[in-house]
């Protein structure tokens, strides 16, 4: 038996989740049975599309669900060795049993961070670099909108397009991460949205209309983005997270599709195994030859996931939000 | 010379065009000069497209533009007898001379009326294939919503789906287009919108949901469709035209492209001249076969124009709208 702790959805939130919606529980963790593996977790991830999951399919006084990495501590699963590394949806507990199956070993590069494979090299990374290059078909040089182009998916979107030779217009939430997306991520253009209304500040920023929007957002940005595209423009609706607390702000340049015969198409991280390998090659390549810049907000101690996911919806994260529990 | 009319726009419309921001004007024509003909119209259509077209394109004291038929009653071009039937974009004039660019020869079907060719043979029909074929993609047998599935676009596309053997759930603005759409044009269950709200009752029309939503409506008509919306729906933009007036109702749902994977795609119907030699045949087909029912609503005389055009955002019509002024 070993003690661990899981924290637990013990409220549905009403609008944005409070400390109050969660708790943590001492549980203690059996030994690895027949088949089993113990992980203990290092690396916890909390993400976006973890909002809507708390109305509906995150049961209560569960584990809240999410992804993260992990260390087998026993093994009774021939796939798996004490000491490997593995991706896991266990969410969040410290120690944990399972049968191997959603695990995913992980054989990471010695010269990049763990925690990378849990945002450029991991879910977020693979959501951009499908969702640009295979739901948006982005062609090179083309003129692209990213939508919270600081954050985990954004950045990585936005550098993408520009490893393209794109011209690219990003969008984020303060003075700071503008300047971010303008001095160390290479952007053409960084508009922060609490500064400047994102309808006029867009025009501006993109003279040549856009060919490609990238929308992590929703409400006014996507009446933004619809307002200023091209003909035969590609919208890839990565995310809406204007919507996921309640309050829907409602569309209205929905006809710009008609005659600019825009195409806008909803997708999740895992549409794209089949772009498993050649993503994997390509994003390593990129952040080792330091193409690819990142930001993370790492939150130190178990405890403190309730606290990183509802920093999400306060833009408290500068890049992809984690909760270290160990090295 | 030969003494004519034209209909002018004389002034922008302010929301819903009125009678008095058109005029009608004499005028005399000229004989055709070298390889010049004259026409003499006969049918004109009247089409949703044009009202966003009278806050922009169309100029002002000029021939109101739009689509028609005509017989050639003068010719020194060689592509054209006099006699000859063309098909034509030169609007609400009743002769008028041409070079012959963007006529269109017609050799209509003597089994058929001629005034099919401004529907269910013309634009609005390609507009219904294409956009059902092409950009949703329909696949037989699908789950299928069509809304103002009683006029010239809808209600071919509906049987279109009909003749794929999908389930068809059209919806419509009164009682009488609803029984039509059910007892004539053969579909699983229509609704009228201004009797039931569409969400409540779109939900209990589509039980299993819906695989291709074809689009002419927007505001709550998209919400409605969005919220039934299958796995990897498809959404054929074709008009909104609860927006075109001016009161652009916000569309909420949207967020639900994301983990439906949904597709939504703007068309116009000039996007298919690949496929217009199928679409000839396939239609002549079903409309010999009595397969694809229509309604007309003909309006007779020249000066009736601007009733027709008003008269479509007024639901005046029952299927496709025209102004005959001769045979």
């Amino acid at each position: 038996m070993t003690a661990s702790r899981q924290i637990h959805l013990v409220k549905r939130p009403s609008g944005k989740p409070v400390l109050e919606d969660f708790a943590i529980v001492d549980v203690r963790v059996a030994d690895a049975g027949p088949g089993e593996v113990q992980i203990r977790n290092l690396l916890m991830s909390v993400d976006p599309y973890m909002r809507p999951q708390l109305d509906a399919n995150q049961p209560l006084n569960a584990p809240l669900l999410g992804g993260g990495i992990g260390r087998i501590t026993q093994s009774n699963n021939p796939k798996f060795a004490v000491g490997d590394l593995v991706r896991h949806s266990m969410g969040q507990q410290e120690v944990f049993l399972s049968d191997g199956r959603g695990l995913t070993l992980l054989n990471p590069d010695p010269d990049l961070p763990l925690s990378v494979y849990m945002h450029a090299l991991g879910g977020t990374g693979i959501t951009a670099y499908g969702g640009l290059l295979e739901i948006a078909a982005l062609k090179d040089g083309e003129q692209v909108f990213v939508s919270t182009a600081a954050g985990a998916v954004g950045s990585v979107v936005a550098q993408i397009a520009k490893i393209k030779g794109c011209y690219v217009v990003g969008s984020t939430g303060s003075e700071a991460k503008r300047r971010w997306l303008i001095d160390h991520a290479g952007l053409d253009a960084a508009i922060d949205y609490h500064a400047d209304p994102i309808g006029k500040a867009l025009k501006a920023a993109a003279p040549k209309g856009i060919d490609v929007y990238f929308e992590n957002v929703g409400g006014a940005h996507l009446d933004a983005a619809l307002a200023c595209m091209n003909l035969r423009g590609r919208i890839a609706v990565c995310g809406m997270i204007s919507t996921y607390n309640g309050d829907r702000e409602g569309v209205r340049n929905l006809s710009n599709m008609i005659y600019s015969r825009i195409r806008m198409e909803g997708f999740v991280a895992s549409d794209f195994p089949h772009l498993n390998a050649q993503f994997i090659s390509d994003m390593t390549g990129w952040l080792k030859a330091g193409k690819i810049k990142y930001q993370e907000t790492i939150l130190e101690g178990f405890e403190r996931g309730p606290e990183g996911l509802i920093g999400l919806f306060e833009g408290r994260n500068s890049g992809k939000m984690l909760i270290r529990l160990a090295d």
